[in-house]
């Protein structure tokens, strides 16, 4: 596995790549559900090139950029036996050199949810996504269902942007008790995770109640929500049912294919977590 | 010459050129300056290829995006003779489907002079020069340099998001008598055009007295409004003298490399022109 710190030094090592590659890009904190996407790339692709960067752009001024877990050593380890055959590690500097002023904004599904907690955030990531694949020329890019909005933000910036890759959505992981892996998950205390296992079980309830046959939005909004709040520590910023397509939220019946959201507090952590609900 | 009307077309057949590929981005109306730059892409590169599409984001509301001069049949013609290999000619649809919601905004250079007077504008060029490249895949653009501004948001967006294609800028094409050739200048009465004669003179008349020493920002700015004031049909938009680099407005004296830069109208037609500065 090489390492490349420089955009010039990876172009270099990335010719040298048999195709097709697959990219998936990471801010490190490596866990189990980075390494599962990893190992699909692996399978679908003759090289895997992995970035590892903490996008300062893409987190808010009252959020844990600083304090995000940082280890450059043990991720590249993790990669390494992963058969990751080139990672991209830039300095800050090289992402983002003196003057640098371009943002990259998609518009639409960026509007609600966590783009209307995290002012800016999408417009981090959208950017830094960008470049990310300019400067790696992927073949596929792979990305985790977890951040279920992130993935139609990507989506959509591919799609309007024309860029020349494909995205490979990668289902969630999660732990034998549920919870969705995040590397947010180390922040909390034995009492906050047993708690936050109510989100998983709130999107596995209305999941079920959607299969068998209810449509109600408000229900099924209502059953997930209902789970959450009976927790103590628990502080619920959304429960949303969203079209998956525009994440307009869906008012009256599930009609078309649907994403049901939440996000929601323990402490000073904040989870993300989601299940699709899919019309036959 | 191949003319392909869809993004997939043109894919496919740009596979087959070889390289390096120049590329020409148009908004069509060619004139003589239009073919100076392709006969210089055609001399650097094994392929050339031109796009041919009016671009309405880049236009304000009230400008002249519906009577722009359009002429296909002509200007595919003139890029056959000219001796293109292949053009992109997509439909308004295929650059912007429905639902498109994706900006490209450079900041820093578009905020001032053209950037102040036609909001949007520059996002709009931005938008789709970005695109363009994701499909096109140029190794050279070739970019001319009359319009000064336009070129320097170029430039900034290609490095900050890290596009892998080089920026060749071109010296402005003028008439015998000095007017730069531009698709507007068709609509000029006689008068007008002789009057817009001004714009030259009084960037050559600047440029000669920076040469003889001049190197007050006032003087070199004045010399060239006074002469473009002496028109009756003149309306001056702007004068500036701005670092060549940040666009930043030169107060005192002239020290590093800078662009004057005027806007004038004449009737309905906004002309602009510039002269580069180049401190020894």
């Amino acid at each position: 596995m090489k390492i490349a710190r420089t955009i010039e030094e990876f172009r270099a090592l990335r010719r040298e790549l048999p195709g097709p590659v697959g990219l998936f890009p990471t801010l490190g904190a490596l866990h189990e559900g980075h390494l599962a996407l990893i190992e699909r790339a692996r399978g679908e692709n003759a090289s895997v090139v992995t970035s590892l960067f903490v996008n300062p752009t893409q987190f808010g001024p009252n959020e844990d950029f600083s304090l995000y877990p940082r280890d450059e050593e043990r991720d590249c380890r993790l990669f390494r036996e992963a058969g990751v055959n080139l990672v991209f590690v830039p300095s800050l500097e090289e992402m983002y050199p003196a003057g640098f002023d371009v943002t990259v904004r998609v518009g639409g599904v960026t509007e609600r949810l966590e783009g209307e907690r995290r002012p800016g955030h999408f417009d981090g990531v959208a950017t830094i996504v960008a470049k990310i694949f300019t400067v790696t020329q992927p073949d596929r890019a792979y990305f985790g269902e977890k951040d279920g909005q992130q993935l139609l933000v990507i989506r959509k910036l591919v799609r309007d942007l024309n860029l020349p890759v494909e995205i490979v959505a990668c289902p969630t992981v999660r732990d034998p008790d549920g919870l969705a892996l995040s590397s947010r998950n180390a922040y909390l205390s034995p009492e906050e995770r047993e708690q936050a296992l109510s989100l998983s079980r709130g999107l596995r309830l209305a999941t079920k109640a959607f299969a068998d046959g209810e449509r109600g939005a408000d229900a099924l909004r209502r059953i997930a929500r209902r789970e959450i709040e009976a927790q103590s520590l628990s502080d619920i910023d959304y429960v949303a049912l969203a079209d998956a397509e525009t994440l307009a939220e869906v008012e009256g019946e599930v009609t078309r294919p649907a994403l049901l959201l939440v996000a929601v507090r323990f402490g000073k952590t904040r989870l993300i977590d989601n299940a699709r609900l899919t019309v036959d």
